[in-house]
């Protein structure tokens, strides 16, 4: 491969606090045209974030799942599709395994000129979340020293801005990825994407009509023990903690936008700003725990799995995700007016985090697996 | 006055449900663009809606604050933002008390023709709420035989569609309403209305510069035992329950949609609609329960006013408030992206939904003034 | 029958007051003990509260639900395990269909003495609430003239203080209640009861063997549409507000204790009443609104049954009961020691409250009724 | 000092179920009649578990403030009172700093013979709790060589069973710490101890009356950098986990008992036992998913602290409460009279469960000083 070098992304408090400051400085217009988030996508490339998990032997930081979830909360912060398109990136970078070698060095060459996303484009309209099961309709067929990728996706979050599709097709037996560089002919987006949050993420429904790849671009997936092929998405990771990661920066973004107002806001009738007030201070104490119980959770989670610990990873993605949406809540209830008024970011952040749910795991489905595992064990 | 009559509205279920429905066919689109929601409030004009508690004395059929509930549901059910004009209109004809006679007469004959809405126009930008408290600074100065009306006021539901503004000002000594036509000179809208829901409200900043109105166009608002003005609207009475009814029928609208989406999803890996699965009835039911909760709510305090009981209405509207958004957002918690997806309308309706916060009284301020009237009662 | 007549008692707001503060003194003792609450029972009888649902044909006032209502509220504030005993005598007399003559002839001669108790008899160990389905396995069988009870009963509220049981059972064939005086010979009491709350409401298991009944004490419960026998305590109907109501007492006395509590509490570092901090009045209103919310729903949906009205009364006791534990825990919370400690009553107050929980309609099952009939609707 | 040696704790799952299931078979017994749980404390003994903290300087293990939660856990898991007991002992063992020599070395003599139990005496009964403030009012005053010790004391667990005091005082400038063994003439107790849970901790008042112990048995506490001084108690350390450690215990067991009851609750309607429904699996999940986060919280905590990051300990403290109370009512709420009844131990894990609350920090002030701390902050 090339020897490319991948600069280490300054990782203090401050350098974040930059980009996340500067990220922000394009989100609420991006919210509003849904256009790909140019600039902060750029800026989190020119701070060395996008390649912050790219692997040593590729020439990268190789930063781990603590770091790479700091990275994503101060994207997130800034700009939550922003930090959707990163998260993507990191964890494909981080995972990296199975790419056509060639593929994945030209990711990395154009890496290394300016932003280059990927990211797993795995549901289907008729299939649902493959998180609950089921088998993709996408194929992969034998065409002479190719495969031609035939299918339609939903949810492919990056849209026309992706360098490389990781698509989740089957080739008949055969369950895997199949990489396809987004350029290729063939490949048709349909602009489906207008969600309450999240709307610069280009989530949108993609068509892949007789697109050609070599052979080696589809890998399979591992089967359970069952030999039942899962959707990788489904089963929670130390490297699937990006996404609360991201959504962890979308509640401080509230929490700040709530402490702004709360200062600067001075009611004729109370004469003082409202921060003065003990209900706005236990509001914003209120808020506070949530953040810190999703912080401890997510950094928690990961240090006790570096300390050799099992803890229910599913389990903690939907607390943290019951917290960040707490304390989204929680600051826009206190408000009233302010909190529902699009002149007021609090708003966007609302709109933004109640997204999280859409990610899996599912809620219910982790809820009632840990259930069904608890009423089987031999009783203690 | 004239001797107009007022028709008898069917207030029927079903026929309260055909207007639903012709409504909620144009409230996507009205949602979408923010303009004035003409042919929603036209639908509830043609059904003998807004005018169904003109008072007998005026030719109307004067509907009781029951009834006027069920409408204010039936029209919020079918699109938020004409409940929104219509509880503001049916609030004013209910409680006709001191306009000057020849500019009621002329808003009744034009409710006669067509819909002729009125509100009252209290927020001002610098004095917040003006139920927390706080004068307004909109003045009437006399002037030869006129008033003159000057000042800033904020979120004026209905805009350039109001025929009259029942503005909250002071002359100086008294503070008071002053009726002001909305097609007088000196009146300038300021388009600031950009809202999470209820967007085709038209809840605008309005301007009055010289605004030039008969002497008689000026009443006094009662002041309380203690001598102090206090903002009508943050006294819950009876006739101020058009505001949580409307938002009823929000929350009956997100049930609905919650329903048929459940009944027409049929994901590949479940073959069945997910609304035949345990965890979907149990959501389903914890929705009606909270509906059910909201409705019996109202028309219980207002059943118990008739029967000469005092619940503690301002308690009750928040008690309403919590259910309407409990109802919603537990529907869209449970489906994720079809919840979120602008494709749905659960979306709408949650964005609706949210938006009764805004409406007095507010929640901590009844809390806290329940609770400082507990702890002062004479220890029992 | 006789010509008993039983006084109209007073239910002013006052007198009600006087009965309530006159159960309360002995309740403490009387939870610590267990013994049946004999002055309690007492003083209700004394105010003329246990036969103010005998209906005019025997006599008595004929209260109607909503009066009946506030009776056990009154009750109910004053000892729980008082107000249950009287729930079921107010609802048995309410109800009266369907004794035999002389039986019921009986408990009314009792009832102008003394109090007299009755109350139906209904679980079983093995079938677990007959809410939830199931037919008893307690026989009656002809033996000559008369007919012999033979079973098992679990949750039998009254204990030996029963005058008369109203037993659940079968004849082979038909399922109803069978008619049973307390003092027939076969029966057996075992003192099973131990509760976290409603300690001295005596709600043991009681075995019959061999008890002769009289022919006639035995009919049979009418069958659902479907043939399907299904316990009448399973359909919530105006009559079974006895328990919610009772209930709701407990919650306004846990109210009261935590004012009273409030106001004495002097902290040295405070200098003043804990009752003059905000966050003492929030907590304060928090509970108020809850019991306020409880009442609403309780009196609101008797109201709407008189006015013709359907409201789902499996829905509303469910809320009820939401409410009267929020409230209760509410107050609990926030007092740390002094709200876990028995030396104050608000422990007792809690203990007492959580047992709403095990009366019919259980809450999974009515959210799960409810949602599937939401979802079978015809799509509206 | 002597050169006494204590048994490193074999501190593995399997061992410390052991543990947990032997104190377990008497808790229940202990709960009932309030004694000192003496063969609960011997057993913790026996396993290492009580000295499990001494410093190595001392002979001792010197766990860790992780090992230590995990020990705590085990014991709360088998009888909530002992493990309270266990923590005040662990973390007096764990912060060993100014006691006088001769005390600490025959406290160390008498824990290698048996169980010799130490705790910090700080609540009066004036005064409130000593974490919202205020000095104590207990005194120590110079007596030749001695000191004597006079005050009320208040919530002193152990009682009688305490070896050494570490008593809260003041000699009239400083305040401070002063060490008292628990058989010296002059101490009293008062067998106030009555509570809804930890029955057995012993929990009582107790009056100092000229105890005489020496001159170096006072030290002064630390003041803050504002002069003031303030209950150590207050300050959230890692060192202040035990409380929190020792509850989720009671939540684990909590878990295990509706487990235990779910498998093995067959009703004659339903056919199989009640663990096979999607309800009851989802309440285990959701129990299963509170337990998680408390325990992700605590250890997550501790390991932060570790990595040198500075998460609000009292923020977590206050969540791991919330998760403690949450997991141990759900399981409550959804079982009925089985979850209610004293002949289940969910009952007792209730109970237990909620005298969490009564610890420092207090939520209220955790969740106001956070928010006034946050709105304080310079903008961001």
């Amino acid at each position: 491969m090339t020897t490319l070098r991948f600069p280490q992304p300054d990782l203090s408090d401050d350098a974040l606090a930059l980009v996340t400051a500067e990220i922000a400085s394009t989100a609420a217009e991006y919210d509003r045209t849904g256009d790909f988030p140019a600039k902060g996508v750029e800026a989190a490339h020119r701070a060395g974030l996008l390649t912050a998990t790219v692997g040593r032997r590729y020439g990268g930081p190789g930063v781990g799942a603590r770091q790479a979830a700091r990275i994503l909360t101060a994207i997130g912060e800034g700009d939550a599709s922003v930090g959707l398109l990163a998260a993507n990136l990191l964890a494909t970078h981080a995972s990296q395994p199975s790419w056509p070698e060639s593929y994945y060095e030209d990711l990395l060459r154009r890496s290394a000129d300016g932003p280059a996303l990927a990211n797993a484009i795995r549901a289907e309209p008729e299939l649902g979340a493959p998180a609950r099961g089921g088998l993709p309709r996408t194929t992969v067929t034998r065409d002479g020293d190719s495969l031609l990728v035939n299918g339609h996706k939903a949810y492919a979050t990056g849209g026309r801005g992706l360098a490389y599709h990781v698509v989740w097709a089957t080739d008949g037996e055969r369950v895997g990825h199949v990489i396809v560089p987004g350029d290729r002919p063939g490949i048709t987006w349909i602009d489906t994407w207008d969600h309450l949050g999240l709307r610069a993420s280009n989530t949108h429904d993609v068509v892949y009509e007789n697109v050609r790849v070599p052979a080696g671009a589809f890998a399979e997936i591992p089967r359970g023990p069952d030999g039942v092929y899962r959707d990788p998405a489904a089963a929670a990771s130390a490297g699937s903690f990006g996404h609360p990661a991201l959504y962890i920066g979308v509640a401080r973004a509230a929490r700040t936008a709530f402490a702004a107002f709360a200062r600067s806001r001075v009611p004729a009738a109370l004469g003082q700003p409202i921060a003065e007030t003990e209900r706005i201070q236990a509001v914003a104490g209120e808020i506070d725990l949530q953040i810190e119980q999703a912080e401890t959770l997510l950094h928690g989670a990961l240090l006790r799995v570096e300390a050799g610990e099992k803890p229910n990873l599913s389990a903690v993605k939907v607390a943290i995700a019951r917290s960040v949406i707490a304390a989204t809540q929680t600051a826009v209830a206190a408000l009233g007016n302010p909190g529902l008024s699009r002149h007021h970011s609090l708003e966007r952040h609302l709109r933004d985090a109640l997204c999280i749910r859409v990610h899996p795991p599912q809620e219910d489905a982790v809820v009632l697996a840990s259930g069904r595992r608890l009423l089987k064990d031999t009783p203690r």
